[in-house]
């Protein structure tokens, strides 16, 4: 039976498509399968079944539902599936309202109280810390890595910095760029900070990573971290400590000082209220969560802009990054 | 500064733009702001601080989020607002959104423990009524209640009896089309009930609706309800009771009897796994959460169609709708 003709385009049924991939895919990401998704390899309900730790019966239905939506197709050996050739674009696609949905949710489900008391909200209510880290990543991975990790790489620089770093990701896809590269990983997160020292291992450069469990403020007190280094890389870190202006000022000193001469700082993070038709939505959404939720009020392109040039950088660009209302700025010593 | 060319068309953000609407008009349902916006006036952070019982600091934050989202507009009055022009559109599409992750969210914060011992998962983790209920009504006022709607007040029936009825919303629609009609508005729910009967009093057509709370399995013993009914309208609730086929079989034989004669139902339902390219993938996610986290196995539209024809309806029409995997079906005693 053919559908109806409708007062709608076919571009009208993106949101229930869109929706739709992002449970699917972020139920995976619950269950653990996201990683033999994300692997682009053959596979069955049985590996995932002993990948996740769950009954294959469940993990049969979940792949039905997967090759039903189109997610996964069958290889023509039974039961077995790939990934979709659509499968990174409809990931990075549901990255969005994983990241906006699913990461930001307790402050959604919980938005009267943050709202009367957001002290006592922020207390009682965290987003879990795998559901930020992932659905960033989906995004990440097309809309925000790409532009630091080619600045930094085509730099040259044999030095880099990557403060809050997470897991690692991006400083070891560096690191494998150029066998002569050496880094530092700084985080705050000892889970994060183990999950570098593994990737590091598996991808065969742990003789080239140092990895560093501390905050980003520590540096004003002990800049080590960055002695030297001929780029620090930090992306959406910053305005972790962007509200006291102080702290601010005093690690941007840090890095400013810390830099090999001719080094750079290249720091991806968001604007306040972008006001482009393109970016508007997504941004209004990014800033509001920040304010409201995290306690962090993002800066505007020129007071981001003005921060750097304050603490004696000799140039500053900004330069827009697909994610609305992201900018990657490169600060020169 | 303007956007960088990428290689990315501007409809590949709309992932970004929808995602970002669909949480700050949940946030809105969540503080109780919709119903301001919804009521497409003008209004201020006062009003929305009165109607939510908020403090009017942080409607103000809102009202300014919602703005730089272009959600809604200045009036040219100092801090006035009305809904943006495509406010309607914008909200339907967040409504696909909101209804995929936010309103089932306990099946995705859940996943692992729906997959490892179903029944105790079901007993622990719920669904919120009123967010499954708004984020259906963002999405059915386009795409699935039209149809019905279309069809029961085209057919001329003078009494209607709505089955899952909830607040009562299309029925007193139908009501309002025409003063000589009556309804009969069923739900299992007091609290849907309750609401029913208050839309009905705001409405003026209280003496032309009784609200009746039962659950529709219980026609089978008293088909009191649908009695001498002209048309029996029932919108995705069928599915309900599709589990036991006896159960099913006996509610659409009660209708049959009940219904006056050249009488029909209008059963809007969704049916299993719809392979169209432009279904699929919502159809998928429909389909699955059901079956997973709600133990309803939705039947094939040839299943369904068999299912009223079991039931000795003399003809029985199927007409998709737009939402995705979504059918109008028409069965006539």
């Amino acid at each position: 039976m053919s559908r109806p003709s409708s007062p709608e385009s076919p571009s009208m049924k993106r949101a229930a498509d869109i929706a739709a991939v992002a449970v699917l895919l972020q139920i995976g990401a619950e269950l653990g399968a996201d990683q033999v998704l994300d692997a682009g390899q053959a596979f069955d309900a049985a590996e995932l079944a002993r990948v996740t730790g769950l009954p294959q019966h469940g993990m049969a239905e979940y792949l039905t539902a997967l090759s039903a939506a189109g997610l996964v197709a069958e290889t023509g050996a039974p039961g077995e599936y790939r990934p979709a050739d659509d499968y990174a674009q409809r990931r990075y696609e549901a990255g969005y309202v994983s990241w906006s949905m699913s990461a930001n949710y307790p402050f959604v489900e919980h938005a009267r109280a943050f709202l009367t008391d957001p002290a006592a909200a922020a207390k009682a209510h965290h987003r879990d810390g795998r559901r930020v880290a992932v659905s960033s990543k989906w995004v990440g991975e097309r809309d925000f890595y790409p532009g630091v990790f080619e600045h930094v790489n085509a730099s040259g620089a044999r030095k880099v910095t990557d403060l809050g770093a997470g897991a690692g990701g991006l400083l070891i896809k560096l690191l494998r760029q150029d066998p002569e590269r050496h880094g530092v990983a700084l985080d705050l997160s000892g889970a994060a900070c183990a999950a570098a020292r593994e990737a590091s291992v598996a991808a065969g450069v742990e003789e080239r990573l140092e990895v560093v469990e501390r905050p980003i403020e520590s540096l004003i007190e002990d800049r080590s971290p960055v002695e030297g280094a001929e780029a620090i890389q930090a992306c959406f870190v910053m305005h972790d400590v962007v509200e006291d202006d102080a702290v601010f000022q005093g690690v941007l000193g840090a890095c400013r000082d810390g830099l090999a001469p001719g080094g750079f700082m290249a720091v991806c993070d968001a604007v306040r209220y972008a006001p482009d038709e393109t970016e508007r939505r997504f941004s209004a959404l990014f800033t509001y969560l920040h304010a409201n939720f995290m306690d962090i009020r993002l800066p505007t392109e020129a007071a981001w802009l003005e921060k750097f040039e304050t603490a004696g950088f000799s140039s500053v660009k900004c330069l827009p990054q697909p994610m609305p209302g992201a900018r990657l700025f490169i600060a020169t010593k």
